[in-house]
């Protein structure tokens, strides 16, 4: 049976050109051909499998991925690849690990917060890997609230230096990625404390490790935190415990391009605007709405394949079950979720332009939009990644008892995914930030302030205009119910975004017709599941919601012969997916079988553990038994 | 800070006697007492630890599984347990097991399906585990469609054998615990056919490894499945795939309480009523239900003891930080799963009652309760099952970035808990069960059939009697609305056996105000969460909804000072909840430092693959480097 296509049927009932959606979904034809290219040459390359990565013991996992960066790395530099297609490359192994930090957190923090002679020493170190560097934010008892750190940065004037210190335990930094066992350096985040004075928290850049024996330097305790979520996921990644002992830097490492201390010790601002932090969370945080897509569409694409593989119940004229991606309540769980993916894509793809308009903006001094921007990322970032982690869980549900195993691939997305709800700001947090930045653009909505960007629309409902909100008050204690109100803004967004993509042109037979559908499918199941709040406050009428409901089944009928062709316009390669579910060719049950041999456990036929722990229990050999 | 009670404070405020909400938790004081001492006898014994399992390549985690399962049995012979309390240990080992398959299916397999013959000539062997069984049913290609096997029993009347074959890659026994390197024997379910003809699936049951070395026996391919979600987890159990090829096994073998073949080959039913199968349904349903609330409350117990220890932003006047427990949002999260906890907990036992009442019934030939208690435990198994899993996820997010920890103790409870959502009935397919029921019960008022039970309601429903629903025409079109429906019917009987429970006689101060404040939360979330169906139907108005939501607010209020008090009740030893962030003590800190230190990375301070693979980055010696 190999080299045929189980799903060919399938993919012939298509109504679209899948190429041109291919193409959409990419972003452009140069994305598609990039993304491609370098799909395929992470796939053939034997060094890059993932299939036994659930397999190992920690340390087998740990020095394979170290493996894995090191080609990575290789190829790089042997192919002269670009700084885009590295990225791609990179983003195709597929595997956490300390590379992810280096090059998404320290160098940008460098070339962020570092003074023009400080990104002229440490950049170069960088970018050769000479130096590898990660990002130590977050302590054992701080996370979210950057403010509440504890770590020091003391300044000692007679020596020109700054003394770095964990005085709690609760002081250690504890989650940075890179840190447990690679990292030769770090970007710290402590309080900067000059003559006495705490002057909040700053970045500085500590040596951690010898370049020559990696042994850890004087002062610094440092090791990896554990075992996390899921077999293989992030424990490829040396998540890391530090503790500073009173270990000095040179004062040209603290990062002065926003503040500086002086020769004297004499704390200074510089006249780089502050807001410029905004700008990197913005780009920071549309990157995790596009890799909220990207996660979700595999799960999905695994999902959509096997359901159309899977057959159960409802033995039909010829005596073979009905495929479960024909019963209703597997289009209502799938569809909205196949739905999403596409909505996120899009809703990031706007992000990204919303990034370049806020730096062209900064540049120009024009702080204006900063606060509807930074809304805007921190809760798409928290409403993409919350959906994508519970859309992944409800596709491997959807697969029924095999989406439990390993060879699924969904466990795997799944735990290596979820840590998304959490890292650069707390899902529930950020909402809350919107809320609060909701709150105070209506408020400022009766002195005549005219809402801009996404918020427009609260200047056009009369009732608002006539509120006072009281900011203080209030806020705690309503804070569950407001942080519904920011969810539901921030879908207004997404479904808005939808459409706006809707009204560019789409080549391509039957492509728009598709994306029409999906977002009509994102839209009506909101309204589904959000269905209290819209029939209680009016906006529509019990009768509507039950059309709407009629509505959304009548697409799923529509969408349903195109589902599997929807889910090849994301282009992944098997290598990418790592499931057996969700093979393009859709020989799931012949692979299943061989892959269950290839478990350890399998290696004898007689477990490890047989002649001591089972035979004297089958011969009542067991010591004492009085049976 | 050893010895210390970090909670103490929690726990002085609390406004009721913990000791007497023990006893109602566990049920009664017998099982209290009996609980109490096995779980401290587990968590004394050094072969029970399970701070290492994360930690553990596949082959050393089911070794040490062996090791365990073969010291449980010889602690349960020596210390001449009684079946309760040898059931307990087990559940206090608190590992998936070959025994759970042995104990939980084979044995009952044969004392239900087995005739009394068979059950003398099996069940002692069984019972001095002198073999080991499994329950192999579900199929490579088929899972809930049990009429859909694919494996075959033909008998041979020459040899007056059965012919046990595996006709089709897709007939290959999949999934069955205990198969894949353990069991002796199993209880297979096969296609019977004589003389060509089909009877449908029977159990027969067949060795399949030699008692003296252990080895396959002719005809029989048997090995693991492979790796599956979590790290440890259900990785410790050996879910087995299974091949037959002619395997012949004696007449005498298949289970023939219900159905026969006799020595010429000719198919029989007994008067035994095949209705039985039922009941036995409706006992391994209900112990689902009360797993769930074991395993919902000990998320919820980590969540809330942890969300008393961490405090964030918030400083208050002598610059600490708030609890996250204050907050609203923690509260909005988590006080409705605490709910919940207990909710499962009383409907668990309700259904205990349900199960004696139909086995008594049908002792008396009584079948008329028969589908209203089948449909009772299908939804409740679904209901339970997908709120806790969803439940146990929502308590590690509540955790923040340590919940993400193995150490936490979250990752594993999800990973090892989520079968339950698939094994013995996909959620979905129950819940398309009770919709049927429901559907059919109305269908028969017109009639002026009394619905009884957990129906009765549909009785007083004016509009409803008036209504023709046709169970043919729209069932599969409509069902994703009707499975809505039967989890509404669903959530009713659980809201009911609360109310119920609190009209018993509950001693102890202020027992019984916490149980209403419970289950006041519980019922008004229920309200909160399907606020659309209330409000669409007319049910409520949106004002009573916002009355609802305040009054839910207020009742967060006043169950918080009792949280940690709330958890304590449910008796769990720190080995059994084994979470750094659910410790007794609070100590969360030290302890969460002191387990990183644990992992096998950390045995060395440079870690294995440095050498090979990340010195020659640093020091750019990488073959073909051309930057």
């Amino acid at each position: 049976m190999e080299g045929v296509d189980h799903l060919a049927h399938e993919r012939s009932k298509a109504q679209f050109d899948v190429d041109e959606l291919k193409i959409v979904w990419a972003g452009s034809r140069h994305e598609f051909e990039v993304s491609d290219r370098i799909a395929r040459l992470v796939a053939s390359d034997p060094v890059f499998r993932k299939d036994n990565r659930t397999m190992l013991a920690r340390k087998d996992l740990f020095k394979n991925t170290l493996r894995k960066a090191a080609h990575a790395w290789k190829r790089i530099i042997e192919l002269r690849l670009t700084e885009e297609e590295a990225k791609k490359l990179r983003f195709f192994v597929d595997e956490p690990a300390y590379t992810d930090l280096h090059w998404g957190m320290f160098v940008p923090a460098i070339q962020g917060q570092g003074t023009d002679e400080q990104q002229a020493k440490w950049l170069p170190l960088a970018y050769k890997m000479q130096i590898i560097g990660c990002y130590a934010q977050t302590e054992l008892g701080h996370g979210s609230n950057v403010q509440g750190l504890e770590t020091t940065a003391t300044f000692d004037p007679q020596a020109d230096e700054f003394i770095i210190n964990s005085p709690t335990l609760t002081s250690s930094k504890w989650w940075p990625g890179g840190l447990g066992k690679i990292s030769t350096h770090a970007v710290v985040y402590a309080r900067l404390i000059t003559d006495g004075q705490d002057h909040g928290v700053h970045g500085f850049i500590v040596q951690l490790r010898s370049l020559e024996d990696h042994l850890p330097l004087p002062g610094i305790t440092v090791g990896d935190i554990g075992m996390k979520f899921g077999s293989g996921a992030y424990n490829s990644m040396d998540n890391g415990v530090l503790r500073f002992d009173h270990v000095r830097i040179p004062r040209d490492q603290m990062l002065m391009r926003v503040s500086q201390v002086t020769r004297e010790g004499k704390y200074m601002q510089s006249n780089v605007p502050r807001q410029l932090v905004y700008g990197t969370m913005v780009f920071v945080r549309k990157a995790i709405v596009l890799d909220a897509s990207c996660a979700l569409s595999r799960a999905v694409c695994i999902a959509t394949r096997y359901s159309a593989v899977r057959r159960q119940f409802g033995s039909q004229k010829d005596g073979v079950e009905t495929q479960v991606i024909d019963y209703k309540t597997q289009q209502h769980r799938l569809f909205p979720l196949l739905a999403s993916a596409y909505a996120f894509r899009f809703v990031g793809e706007w992000l990204s332009w919303l990034y370049t308009d806020v730096t062209q903006r900064l540049q120009a001094k024009d702080f204006s939009t900063l606060p509807e921007a930074h809304a805007c990322t921190a809760g798409l970032k928290s409403l993409t990644t919350s959906a994508t982690a519970d859309g992944i869980e409800e596709c491997r549900k959807l697969c029924g008892g095999h989406g439990y195993l390993s060879s699924s691939g969904l466990p795997e997305l799944f735990a290596v995914y979820v840590p998304a709800c959490t890292y650069e700001g707390d899902n529930v947090v950020l909402l809350l930030q919107v809320a609060r930045f909701l709150m105070k653009t209506v408020s400022q909505l009766v002195s005549g302030k005219k809402p801009v960007g996404t918020t427009s629309y609260l200047g056009r409902v009369e009732h608002l205009m006539q509120s006072q909100p009281n900011l203080r008050i209030g806020f705690a204690e309503l804070s569950a119910d407001l942080i519904e109100a920011a969810v539901a803004h921030c879908q207004l967004i997404v479904v808005s975004k939808f459409i706006e993509k809707l009204q560019q042109d789409i080549p391509g037979k039957g492509v728009k017709e598709q994306m029409q559908s999906l977002c009509y499918i994102y839209a009506l199941s909101l309204i589904h599941k959000h269905l209290g709040d819209f029939v209680a406050t009016g906006c529509i009428t019990p009768k509507q919601a039950s059309l709407a409901n009629e509505q959304l089944r009548s697409l799923y009928t529509k969408v349903r012969p195109n589902a599997v062709a929807l889910v090849d316009a994301f282009n992944y390669t098997d290598h990418y997916l790592s499931s057996v579910l969700g093979r393009y060719d859709g020989n799931v049950y012949q692979n299943l079988y061989d892959e269950a041999w290839k478990d350890p456990l399998n290696e004898s036929v007689v477990p490890d553990g047989y002649q001591e722990y089972v035979r004297p229990l089958l011969k009542q050999q067991l010591r004492n038994a009085r049976l």
